[in-house]
């Protein structure tokens, strides 16, 4: 078995430890309140953590899921191929459903099953320890392709700039570094001044409890708003750019992400601010020609109606929550990926991009 | 001393009682879940229910004002008019100070003044029995006003139409009855099946707390939403029309309301979705020539951090917390008052619906 000491020389935040077969996820549920890893052993539990939000953010659901199939492998007891084969796509498809929205879950399974099916003379021994070291790189990668995205990314924010992000994209949605967080890290890194405004993004308040800790913790300096004043603050001249992270990219650069980005971007064009968004290349779903075919989860209606045990709105009453939206191609200004950027012709560019990255 | 029993010929929820010279609120900071009525007897309580949000709502906080000033016209034991008078105007000095967006309250307060400054010859005694009976009226009016603006509201929207609305402009924000809601009642009770959208309106959660509950109340189907999510159902054609209450309104027609407004009718005007704001005459500023010159509000911190005791963000993270913003009047479909609406040229017929109501 392989034996990471958590990554020690990655170096800031990271919302997962891997140690001797167990992996450690910071409960972000409790975030920034209270920090609680708590510990993984097998397939079902990191299922039931991903669908639960223990750990959330497209990057970090796909490294979750690699761990989960690589404790799913591990625990198969079938020793001819076929009877492997059979119960690990079964764990990934467990794990694939755990939430519809993020291409990146489904992306980092389908990198384990290829290993598998590359390696189907091997015995199975030898495919779970591969399994356990392409769980690792996944992760190790995935901190990698931040940096480089954010150094491609960083050039687009000016020096003094103020910069609208909502929900989380930051080191707690990935393998560390972030993405859209990542290249305001990047930026300031260079030297400039950056100063962030973080939508609380409801109701899972991502942007109050992750962004708002996670900025704080480096040093950025960091305001609160709750998710209808952005709208304002951009009339009054107060933000210069908007970067946000991706839950999957269509073909055409249709862009899910977060619940309430549509409206960011609407007023990010009314106002003539730049709108980016930040993801790495295996956001991008060319299978998908554009934003209308991205599923959008919806999610109980106890994420709205209540805070913590305390209720907040009548009982009985009607609710919808969409987890993610669709911003349409038109309203991004550019796509940042680990590759270099996308603008203008995101067709031709996005699947440029994805081929560069094969 | 007037005797009125809670208004038992106005039906339907009212945000305030008053009898024998106690005014009772409904604690709307506990609203949905617990609902408790405060007793005050005197200007300083109500000045501090004002403030701590006991009451708001800007024709509701105008109502409250006046039984305040009553109460301090009551206690003043000065005999000649001009220590009356002097004590008086502090008085509703402190009150108008409460908050400072709403115009309503110093329209409430100037109407007080005006009664005293038109009676100077009168003894104080009558003056207290005057003030009163105004405080009553301004009370009763405001119902009636809202059922007018209702009958001419109503015709905008169609049956079967889905309406969203943000914040609370209802019964609970007004004499009963409300302005946006007033205008959805209207249509409901002219036999139109109308839908409403609740913007939970963060962070006070008026849609959620209060909207949501007196419509649930009056059996008008109603679906909570995060602010975040309008957006998403507009551009997905689940939102035929918009309606919003206002708490002062410029000469040109630039709307102040609750923060979220502004971004509302933004994406309205996006997705060629009519943005109606619905308001008394005495919520109009002709003094004001346009939204810029309306004060803004700037509350606490707290209300963004936390959640009841429960601490939602960091310690320490910095926080914008507006408590309104201001709509240009070139996003509003139309201005729908007790004496007919505006729309187009917004400065001469906002002038005309003002002269109208004096």
């Amino acid at each position: 078995m392989a034996s990471c000491d958590f990554f020690p020389d990655a170096g800031g935040i990271r919302p997962y430890r891997y140690r001797d077969g167990v992996l450690h996820l910071l409960d972000q549920r409790l975030l920034p309140t209270e920090e609680v890893w708590l510990e993984y052993r097998d397939c079902q539990g990191v299922a039931e953590a991903i669908r639960t939000m223990v750990v959330r953010g497209a990057p970090a659901i796909g490294i979750a899921a690699a761990f989960g199939a690589w404790f799913a492998a591990r625990d198969i007891q079938a020793e001819n191929f076929d009877g492997f084969w059979r119960e690990f796509e079964q764990a990934c498809a467990t794990l694939a459903a755990t939430r519809p929205t993020a291409v990146n879950l489904c992306w980092a399974l389908e990198r384990m099953k290829s290993l598998v099916r590359a390696n189907a003379l091997q015995p199975t021994v030898n495919l779970k320890i591969a399994l356990e070291y392409e769980a690792l790189a996944i992760a190790e990668e995935d901190l990698r392709i931040n940096r480089a995205l954010g150094r491609h990314g960083e050039p687009l924010l000016a020096d003094g700039a103020r910069i609208l992000t909502h929900c989380n994209a930051g080191a707690l949605a990935t393998g560390g570094y972030g993405t859209a967080l990542g290249v305001i890290r990047a930026a300031v890194s260079a030297g400039k001044q950056i100063s962030v405004y973080a939508d609380e993004t409801r109701p899972w308040l991502q942007g109050a409890r992750l962004t708002a800790w996670e900025l704080q913790r480096d040093g950025i300096p960091v305001t609160l708003i709750c998710d209808n004043m952005a709208g304002w603050l951009m009339a009054k001249g107060e933000i210069d750019g908007v970067i946000v992270g991706a839950d999957r990219i269509a073909a055409n650069g249709d862009t899910a992400n977060k619940i309430g980005t549509y409206s960011v971007a609407v007023l990010a064009k009314e106002h003539g601010i730049p709108f980016y968004v930040a993801a790495p290349i295996s956001t991008i779903d060319l299978t998908l020609a554009d934003g209308s075919l991205i599923p959008i989860e919806e999610r109980g209606e106890r994420e709205v109606t209540h805070s913590g045990e305390r209720r907040l709105a009548p009982e009985g009453v009607a609710v919808r929550n969409p987890a993610f939206d669709v911003t349409p191609a038109r309203l991004i200004s550019a796509i940042i990926t680990e590759h270099g950027l996308a603008r203008g012709d995101y067709r031709t560019r996005l699947a440029e991009l994805v081929a560069k990255g094969r």
